[in-house]
């Protein structure tokens, strides 16, 4: 079923201990969009500047990734620099350069009216709010969302919270959104603001669903090397959304499998830089590491 | 089947958030003996003060545990004091006092010499290889170490990391035991060690067993408190080594099983200061509790 997202395209300049590179096309939207094209085809609403190329259309367009709502406007496209180090755990930011982005309103084109999956990629809640009620058809939605916006815009960010039945949410940001720092009562605490579920990303520890009266936890996969961690977030949300989208299906056991699905995305994005390795995957590839998730969790009741 | 420890006993101050406490009964040894008998009958090699009292001898000896090898010499007992802020993810030492455990030397009663399963809590590993030699009959020897002796005697380490079956450790230590900041890279070089399972525990994040050609991970089970996190780790040991004991069985399925009763054992600790909930158990709420992570990992692949 159809699936969109709304979300930055940027170009991201990383240092991680394994490498370098330079204005690699990225962003929560990109991130999310190619990783669910594994699943169904996606929408994408984002905007980018005169320096965004054929080229770079042509990466979503070789997927089945409609790019009619990537708007293109005067003025250069969003630019990220960061680094990690370490155990690259953390993003450490050494530039950024909103551009276009600084000014995005996100417009759907009316052939995305009838969309049934929206994925609100981490932009700022009234936009989020604003694309959320411009499309009737909905089944589901599910929001990203960060610190900047949880301590600058908490009363646009609860509008929003109320009207989507999925948060996706990392693990530091939920303690600070719900002020609890146990994780099962923060997300108590944050689907009394809307969501009926609520995944809570702990990067390289899995992430955990939280239900009605269901609690579920997937592990990350572990690797033999991760080579940067950019996008993981979004690629976790691309699995996640793509596999829900696919399925149409709504239920606690259909949404575990969906964290597995993300949690196999985001094993694949870290692998390599960018989007080097989410555009050489094969379906083949992404079951047999769904399958090794069940065999990495299973143990005899 | 005999499983045996040796370790720590001490008198523990804590605070956390939720409350504080003066010199109650912890250490290792504690901590280990009092969990895993629930699952078998267990021997302490400990050593304590003129100021341990009958009443603290009862605590053990209520339980199936043999308090033979808890020698009482001239002194004070082993004192701790420490607190737990924020998350509570890291204890911060107020004030530690050795006393009697500054020279403790394990001695191993006649009795205990056929014993088949071994935990060495963390005390200097020349101490734990000592004892590791002593006893001929072992099946099963698991090993507790810590960053003081990793940076401070790794000789005397590797030594006895060259005799043990299993290696449990934390994963900041597990990198530096290791040099490697990729876990799994850091247990397959851990297991050139020595050891043929290594266990990484992540506090409230599980933990991962490694074997030769396995992997495993174990959700920690989400609690709406936790009140206390000392001797999470030890709890965790007793209840890994006192269902490897109880049944005999070091397969990989079981070893996974191990690690499951493990994680329940340490989400027990955390509920109560000290040893308060460990002492209040039962068998029934142990298998719930195993039950509650079996649904809590479960998907349909």
């Amino acid at each position: 079923m159809s699936l969109l997202v709304v979300g930055s395209i940027a170009f991201d300049s990383i240092r991680t201990p394994f490498g370098e590179v330079e204005e690699i096309l990225g962003g929560s939207a990109t991130f999310f969009s190619i990783t669910a094209s594994w699943f169904t085809s996606v929408r994408v609403v984002a905007v980018v500047g005169e320096d965004f190329e054929e080229e770079h259309f042509r990466v979503f367009r070789d997927r089945p990734i409609d790019t009619l709502g990537i708007e293109k406007v005067p003025g250069r496209t969003f630019r990220w620099k960061g680094e990690y180090l370490g155990d690259m755990s953390q993003a450490h930011t050494l530039d950024t350069q909103l551009n276009v982005f600084e000014s995005f309103v996100p417009k759907i084109p009316a052939s995305y009216l009838e969309t049934e999956f929206l994925f609100l990629g981490n932009i700022g809640p009234a936009l989020q709010l604003r694309v959320r009620q411009t499309l009737p058809k909905l089944r589901a939605s599910a929001l990203d969302t960060m610190n900047y916006w949880i301590k600058g815009m908490p009363e646009d960010l609860a509008k929003v919270l109320a009207t989507v039945e999925i948060l996706l949410i990392n693990e530091s940001e939920a303690r600070m959104l719900s002020g609890r720092d146990n994780l099962k009562k923060a997300a108590a605490s944050i689907r009394k603001l809307g969501p009926r579920f609520v995944v809570i990303k702990r990067g390289e520890h899995g992430a955990t669903l939280f239900g009605q009266n269901s609690v579920f936890t997937a592990p990350a996969f572990p690797l033999d090397q991760v080579q940067d961690p950019t996008g993981a977030g979004d690629t976790f949300a691309g699995g996640f959304m793509g596999h829900i989208a696919r399925t149409g299906d709504l239920s606690d056991s259909n949404l575990r499998r969906a964290v597995v699905y993300g949690s196999v995305m985001g094993s694949f994005a870290v692998e390599d830089f960018g989007l080097g390795r989410l555009l050489r995957l094969t379906p083949d590839e992404i079951e047999a590491r769904f399958r090794e998730i069940k065999n990495l969790t299973h143990f005899d009741a």
